[in-house]
């Protein structure tokens, strides 16, 4: 098992439909997780959740979180990040912008649109985590 | 979207070689989250973690934790998992026995007994979750 390169890291964060794993925190204390689609900005992790869902409550209350994209084939890998997350209500053509874009890496380019349209509605939350700590390795079994 | 059938639930977590990201709360408070291999023993999860380890210290102080196993291709797909963990530095026949039995879903059969023999050392911890609530969804994006 080795780190990722800076650039094995972003490669890995931005292929194919990989999903990544948000962990937050509940009002009681106990640790929650559910899978999110996710574009990069620079370093930065970009995606959006209903401000109604458990994550969405949670990232308000709270906005320390982590983040876990992994391989789920041998040899595995997995990137691993810890950040405060900046929750916001954005313009309706920022969200939109984003929502496009992130239905463009999940559904393709030919449904991007409508799936960005589906999800730029006013109770969709824009959320940025610039990362304070990253762990990046791959080759896990070897 | 819709929910799974407890059979396709069961399939799903044990297909292949999915990885189950397990979420935990740190002493101060902040969400962690990594992913684990695992094997099913009717519902429960089962996995194995170094006593040292940030997900082990955390689940030896609060062992209410979260999973998520997600499918990262449309339709998309998950299973989220909740429940309280036990804990164990369980006897070494007993922790072998599931290292290599999480070896073999993993590695293959033919690296199970190496891979499992390298995980059943003495500071490894032998982990449990029985579900308190399972949310099993499929067809996502349909």
């Amino acid at each position: 098992m080795e780190k990722m390169t800076d650039e094995e890291r972003r490669d890995f964060l931005q292929a194919g439909t990989r999903t990544a794993k948000l962990a937050t925190v509940r009002v009681d204390g106990r640790p929650h997780v559910a899978p999110v689609w996710f574009v990069l900005d620079g370093d930065d992790l970009v995606f959006t959740t209903m401000a109604t869902a458990v994550k969405g409550r949670n990232l308000r209350r709270n906005p320390r979180v982590m983040l876990s994209v992994d391989e789920e084939a041998p040899p595995f890998a997995f990137v691993l990040i810890e950040g405060v997350a900046r929750v916001s209500e954005a313009e309706p053509k920022e969200l939109l912008k984003w929502t496009t874009q992130i239905a463009a890496r999940y559904m393709g380019e030919g449904q991007a649109a409508s799936f960005g349209q589906r999800n730029a509605v006013p109770e969709e939350l824009l959320v940025r985590v610039t990362p304070d700590k990253m762990t990046a390795i791959k080759g896990v079994s070897e």
